[in-house]
């Protein structure tokens, strides 16, 4: 896919600390450039080990027109093909999520083992050549227990500095030792940009999140210094750092990375305190498991945060998990898949009850529905300008931009396409 | 957006008292044009007095993609603004119709005065100029109550004719005291164009509206004169002298103006005697609110209409008012929004019943919907073809087309956008 | 319209014996020239001659944005016109049959005779020359039955090829002696080229057609010679040898005649018998009617099949008929009409049971819709590639593409448009 010359002028004069301009939300040829440039490229955060728990366990994931089968293999390992039978091109798996001994074509019986090689196709002839219609694979990395594949043949290969910087963080939470105690799907009427963008402020917590801001300190994303609020935020420093501190005496790091803007692979991740002596991200704000997770032994462990561009997002308690992943529908149309996961032997009912385990990001989640929606209906009209970020609040909204626009200027200096040329250029 | 040269063919070589080429009524790129050139850049009839009574009340219309909030100001005047807010682009209003204070954004809570000034953004900084970021302001006039807007920065001047000619004969049915009694959006999956169509004839009454043809007249539009209907006609026209002559020595002006093609804002009215002796445009032709309008004496003042172009007609009676505003939501969809006012007095279930007040009209529009989305079904056959208005009946359809095809050609020879050209070129 | 440069290459390209590029499936563009290519060129089969028994019954079809009136007039002869009104070019007929008189115009009730002459319409005036307004007429072919229509001006003289070849074998079945007994319309989520490629084959037969299978021998489109299929191969050849004799010596011609790419009008037809000494395509492979069709004296007469290019299929027992026509809707979505037909004099709930008369096919279409759907997700997917047909098994499936890029070849080297070329590149 080649990017038009006014595509291009408008990544050129992208105005910094500004919104995009609209047709980055609204142009169904740009988000087809999306799904080329961004999501076609870079790593997706798309499953968690507790999807496919057991060999031959599997999911399926759409990214655009493509569908992604992701299965676990006799030997353990997680595996990524893409879901089309290499004779006459049927899904092979039709639905999303599931279990199978192989992989059967359900058109004509072909055949296939959990790596992908064609095993049995029949009346095909003895100069059919079954070892030249294997699964096309994908790439797949499991970042300790998170899954991400890579549509591109070759994949970026900073994927290990985030890996390096990360497992330290993330494996004491032992999600590989989880279970999915609840997954919900919803779809924002809205661009995923918006969905991102809304992800990386709490500058609107405090007036839409009434459930969210019981354990999140309004604070965390930055906030100007006023008389009103300057008690509440030089407190908020001083717990930060003091708990900080504890927290890494134990072997939990927490400090702050920042890699956003500057990795192709992009991420950020902060350990903060929870309000109100908070341990978990609930209404009570105490656990909402009795279970810690791995071999964690103290509830209070305030909440670990991942966020990866372009697509995902992660809260780590000491008892449950809530992982996030955005997956882009259309220009206006982006699909929201949250998942709670708790430790494998918690009890539901005993040790933990699925309503009170969802209900801050349940209501969480349909607040920002709603304002991605506002903003998408917003961003179509004539009148939409790009409007100025606040330096203090949406600095981390200016990143995700930065980002965004600058691998679409790399794709446009680069614009090496995945399977097929010709296809693609059919999307438009 | 630049008129591509197929379509500046079309606009050239369009034949008089024919029905338009196809694609000005399937085609998506000429519906976008439409918006451009006819819905952004003339007076649009969007809303009544009434439906803003008090300071603050508000309706929001979605014109294309363009959302625009009319809100009676504290000084009680009526006010337009783009429903967009200055920092990330949300929509402001989200409902239809409602009653605010300020006009708070639901984001971040950037709070406008009703006139459309920024009057606080919190997190923004000391350098941020809040002046720099009032609502965007859209063109309006009332004219005897009709709301009208027009999206343009330099609006077409000829309003005032407009105005000065019809404020004598709007003015005695005072609109402005009236209240809403019953209003109704239908949808007609058909091209605009089609619906105004068959607003300016009558050649379809006989056979499709029951209901209406109880008061109305057939000969309202013109005849053919044959030896079954000579007599009739001459009746009518009898009758349409006569009463002329009574109204306006009454002072209630009722001769026909017709300005529809020789006006960029162009219009026509006329007062005509209803059938049956009639009062009212009712089931029984007589008055459905016990309150007549403003100071009016006498139910018996026929219908007086008012037909603009490009989108409304209104019928003014001794007892209520009917108002058709007509919006276009997409080259195949259009919306038809009738709202029946009576005094803002009439009490509901003594003064009025509001079935009997909105029978004939649901009904009609009902009717009418089916006979567009004939209409527009057979426009997208590759047998159609433009066919002949009847030089008896059909005149002012053939005016409406004239209108239409004059006023794209002026865009052509003139296409100034509105906001931003190179936003509107990514409609296409 | 014309064949854009990237169309014509992929033409070129194609690859004997693998199935078609993606596009060819996917791209809405190429939708609208098969839309054009093949059906406003070809003979398209759309209706059976028991869907307008008497004088004035007709039926309606939409190919592509066109709607065909099919009517029988009052000499008995089926006639097709163009559903549209030459006034303002409403559709006539909105319902999808019934039986009328004149054909007259619901908007301003002009008035066609059954033959398409316009013979009334008022108000025109008296320069009005109404013997310009007929109605615009569609080529329409009576084959033992089964109505063709061809909406090219100068449609494909072949047809003269398939009536002398099939008339022998289609008349004893009598279908124009027959009722309609049911009719069901399915939607498929699927290109209408997979639907037929889908019925070209039965290589998917014994993994999803339980019900079909157990009148259908599984061998009748060829299968690979295995050890394990070679007694049940050898066994089906020696009775489709001795069978086709003993129909021949009755005056029933049973052997295949297969012209599916060499002709314009590309047909192929045999008789093949039936599985368990079976009379019909039942569930009990029992006749489902008792009233055997024309004079036809025995019920074991195997199942006669007619295929036809580029929609249609039919299958006729000595009992009843199956007649399958294929309407494409949009690049991704197909109708399928099926309609059962019986003797005329049969009565239902004695001669025959609907559920029992249908059973077969309403499973095996919705498990075709089934694979169809899952092969129109594939080809969406960036790593569909062409793949292989298997040469024993899907070697009409090869014939219907070589015939389908043979006609849009033949297109491309001489693109007249049915009716005017200006209006088919706006559904670009």
């Amino acid at each position: 896919m080649k990017v038009s010359a006014d595509v291009r002028a408008m990544i050129e004069r992208r105005k910094q600390n500004y919104t995009l301009e609209a047709p980055f939300y609204t142009s169904e040829p740009i988000f087809a450039l999306d799904i080329d440039a961004i999501f076609r490229r870079h790593w997706i955060q798309v499953a968690v080990e507790p999807d496919v728990p057991e060999p031959g366990d599997y999911v399926t994931v759409e990214i655009g027109d493509d569908s992604i089968l992701i299965v676990r293999d006799d030997d353990m390992r997680v595996r990524a093909f893409h879901n089309v039978c290499r004779h006459r091109g049927a899904r092979l798996c039709n639905t999303g999520k599931g279990s199978l001994g192989n992989i059967v074509c359900p058109y004509h019986s072909w055949t296939y083992s959990l790596n992908g090689d064609l095993m049995f196709a029949e009346h095909m002839g003895e100069q059919f050549e079954r070892c030249k219609h294997s699964l096309k694979a994908v790439h797949v990395e499991n970042l300790a227990g998170l899954i991400f594949i890579c549509l591109a043949e070759q994949p970026p290969a900073d994927f290990a500095v985030m890996r390096a910087a990360m497992e330290p963080y993330l494996l004491p939470h032992d999600l590989a030792g989880c279970k999915i105690a609840a997954s919900i799907d919803i779809i924002e009427e809205g661009n995923w940009k918006l969905t991102m963008e809304n992800n990386r402020e709490c500058y609107h917590c405090v007036a839409n999140h009434p459930e969210l801001t019981i354990s999140l300190y309004e604070y965390g994303f930055g906030y100007q210094r006023t008389p009103a609020n300057e008690e509440g935020m030089a407190a908020f420093e001083t717990t930060v750092a003091r708990r900080t501190a504890q927290w890494e005496a134990m072997q939990l790091p927490s400090a702050e990375i920042e890699r956003l803007a500057d990795l192709v692979t992009g991420f950020r991740t902060q350990r903060l305190p929870l309000d109100r002596d908070g341990e978990s991200q609930t209404l009570d704000a105490k656990v909402a498991s009795k279970k810690l997770l791995g071999g964690l032994k103290h509830a209070d462990l305030g909440g670990l945060s991942f966020w990866t561009q372009p697509n995902s997002w992660h809260h780590f308690m000491s008892d449950h998990i809530v992982s996030f992943s955005v997956i882009p529908l259309s220009a206006g149309k982006t699909l929201v898949r949250t998942k709670w996961l708790v430790h494998k032997d918690a009890r539901e009912g005993i040790d933990y009850d699925v309503d009170n385990l969802t209900a801050v990001w349940r209501a969480t989640n349909d607040q920002d529905r709603a304002l991605v929606e506002y903003s998408q209906r917003g961003a179509r009209s004539s009148a939409y300008e790009p409007g100025p970020y606040s330096p203090f609040t949406e600095g981390l909204v200016e990143k995700f931009c930065e980002w965004y626009i600058g691998r679409l200027a790399d794709y446009d200096a680069n614009p090496r396409a995945v399977h097929d040329e010709k296809v693609v250029s059919f999307v438009r």
